[in-house]
């Protein structure tokens, strides 16, 4: 017999470009189905739950859904609160409160942690409940998954970023530096090799937290391709740690803070890439270093998506709703690919998930560790979809010199 | 009687994301006429031509032009050279010596300035000979323009950034802050406002170079949107700059090299927005207080353009070919707004733009000098193209609370 009961979805943790669309996967989907009495969407994610701020979604118009979807950034709003089992009791006693049967969290590896404690409480009390966790990330991290929703859309904003920062400093010559989000898998600084389009093009150099960074290599590796290229650009994740794990980042922060004696605290987010800079800028003595940190653009920058993973992350939600109000199921919703390019969804056990951190495979990564392999780019470019152009240059010839014959 | 001989174009400074467009419409406009016997372009700008390394674009395809032209950041490469008179001497010495009769040099008050002195060379040396200053500037501060051709694309990446940034601030409430080029001139960083929709969006505060920038006040303000809105995102120009002319991020790098007894030199790019995080997080004790500093992708993302810029580019490079080559005229080409939305364009004098700076005009500026106009928003608006689209939020009523009625 039919489940009766409300369906709630929430969304958790940081925003990507796409994650509205998986919201509206779940609020369209499950208004289909007549045993759903009402769609409610939490405020604020577990938070939301919480303090009882839910909207009522049933009474959404459909139209208002798909530009919501089309909107980066969780239209629900998030929270990063990481429930223990007393917060997931709480959610569990409003839940139950409110009649709701169906329960939808859309996030990253502590999401599906938060439903999995949720759903074990529901168990303990007899009471008939379906929790499913949805997966979104730009990191890309969610073990049981071939690829994660937000995941190329930022990958899209990396290469897109990339393309035209090797174009300027192609143009102006010296050597650059971006970090981009990841502390602990490197997908995202990855998908910086897309693009590479001419041979000396750069990120010359990628760095990744799944290796370890040492200073003189990096330095190494960029007079290396400064005396090939006479210019360098270089991609290195926030997450790049030494051989003892501990992160670059924290390092010279340590360094900083002792040297001011407490009357500078640099904990903004340009500091690695600073640090970098100088660096590269000291001991090799170049003139031109340049370090951008993308920060925040790479996961919200609105019109820059990439239709793959907007289709997925509609389906990841619709999915969501089909497994748990269709077949009564509970678990993780994952995106295996099935084909060149093309994918199914599969529905794993929350366990699997559940507060585990996926990394770049070894086959991912170059023998030496500051770059990706093809197989990497063959992984990661259709995630970005289509309409990805390139860059094009200049290929008339050269002129013959008269003042200077030969030079 | 026509003047016969060869067409030099060269582009200089920052690339700008229609910098090619400019070129295109030089290139294809020179090469319809007879007169012209070739045209070279300089390779990283006037360098280039001290140089002789030119390639010759009249052996380019229309194609691979077009190509070209879409792609951001100088085609031909750029330089950060100020030639001073014997530099143009030089320039004016290789010139002569390739016979060529028109040269088009792309960029900002600098270059123009550069035009003008190889232009009084040819003069001196009764040297047949046109020199024409194409605008270009992504700070659009050249005097006798409306605007400049690279504005309009920067500016939709401010406001496309910002639209995403606000968003991802509203879903994890607290203090973004974002530092925008624009070191003398608050236009791009003004652009910022177009990314409001919503009456409580941000950027909340906006900081020009043209206001004194008081560490005092911009706490009162912060504060004031915290309260409000519980947020706050703020735009702040990298040029901002106290009461007495002393940049901010002067100020700052001063301070921590200082405390830091010479052993850290925090010259990066990030530092700026660091300081102001800090300040925030410290004075305001407010957690969560994130900083972004926009960097090169202002300037250079791949895939985020202006149509109209992208259409003024070119039409500047074109104009500039017909003014040269039909008319036998020197000058600076300038953008003359002419209806809502309409342009034309008109050749002044080089001395009336050469080195010389345009700053944002009083009625831009709110009188608190934190924000902008509405005289603001309209101007800006239309060079920012079409197809800008903008965010929704959800709608629906909120739901009664059953375990916290009336809270």
């Amino acid at each position: 017999m039919a489940l009766v009961g409300k369906v709630v979805v929430a969304q958790g943790g940081g925003p990507t470009a796409v994650i509205n669309q998986s919201l509206a996967g779940v609020v369209l989907e499950s208004r289909k189905f007549t045993q759903v009495t009402s769609v409610y969407g939490a405020i604020h994610g577990v938070r939301g739950i919480i303090n009882e701020d839910f909207l009522d979604l049933t009474q959404e118009t459909t139209h208002n859904l798909e530009q919501v979807a089309i909107t980066p950034s969780s239209a629900l709003l998030s929270t990063r609160d990481k429930p223990d089992v007393k917060y997931c009791q709480e959610i569990f006693r409003v839940l139950k409160a409110h009649d709701v049967r169906y329960f939808f969290y859309i996030g990253g590896n502590d999401s599906a942690d938060t439903v999995n404690i949720v759903n074990e409480q529901a168990e303990q009390s007899n009471y008939e409940f379906r929790a499913i966790h949805i997966p979104k990330t730009i990191d890309n991290d969610l073990t049981m998954n071939d690829h994660t929703p937000g995941y190329g859309s930022a990958a899209r904003f990396v290469a897109q970023a990339f393309i035209g920062a090797n174009l300027d400093n192609r143009a102006l010559p010296g050597v650059y530096i971006a970090i981009i989000m990841g502390r602990h898998a490197g997908f995202l600084t990855a998908a910086s090799s897309i693009a590479r389009k001419y041979p000396d093009d750069g990120p010359h150099l990628i760095y990744l937290p799944e290796r370890p960074f040492d200073m003189e290599k990096f330095l190494v590796d960029v007079k290396k391709n400064c005396d090939q290229f006479g210019r360098c650009v270089v991609a290195a994740s926030e997450g790049i740690q030494d051989a003892q794990g501990t992160p670059i980042l924290t390092k010279s922060l340590e360094t900083l803070e002792k040297d001011a004696h407490g009357n500078v605290q640099l904990s903004g987010t340009g500091a690695l890439g600073d640090l970098l800079a100088d660096v590269v800028r000291q001991r090799l003595k170049i003139k031109r270093v340049r370090a951008d940190t993308f920060g925040y653009l790479q996961r919200s920058f609105f019109g820059c998506v990439s239709d793959v993973d907007q289709h997925e992350a509609r389906e990841v939600g619709e999915k969501a709703a089909q497994f748990a109000i269709w077949h009564n199921l509970d678990g993780s919703i994952t995106i295996q690919r099935t084909g060149d390019y093309s994918v199914d969804y599969r529905l794993v056990p929350l366990p699997e998930v559940a507060g585990k951190t996926r990394h770049m495979p070894d086959e991912f990564i170059n023998p030496e560790g500051n770059h990706v392999t093809d197989a990497f780019r063959y992984y990661c470019r259709p995630l970005m979809g289509s309409g990805l152009q390139s860059a094009q240059r200049l290929r008339a010839p050269r002129v013959s010199k008269i003042l200077a014959p030969g030079q």
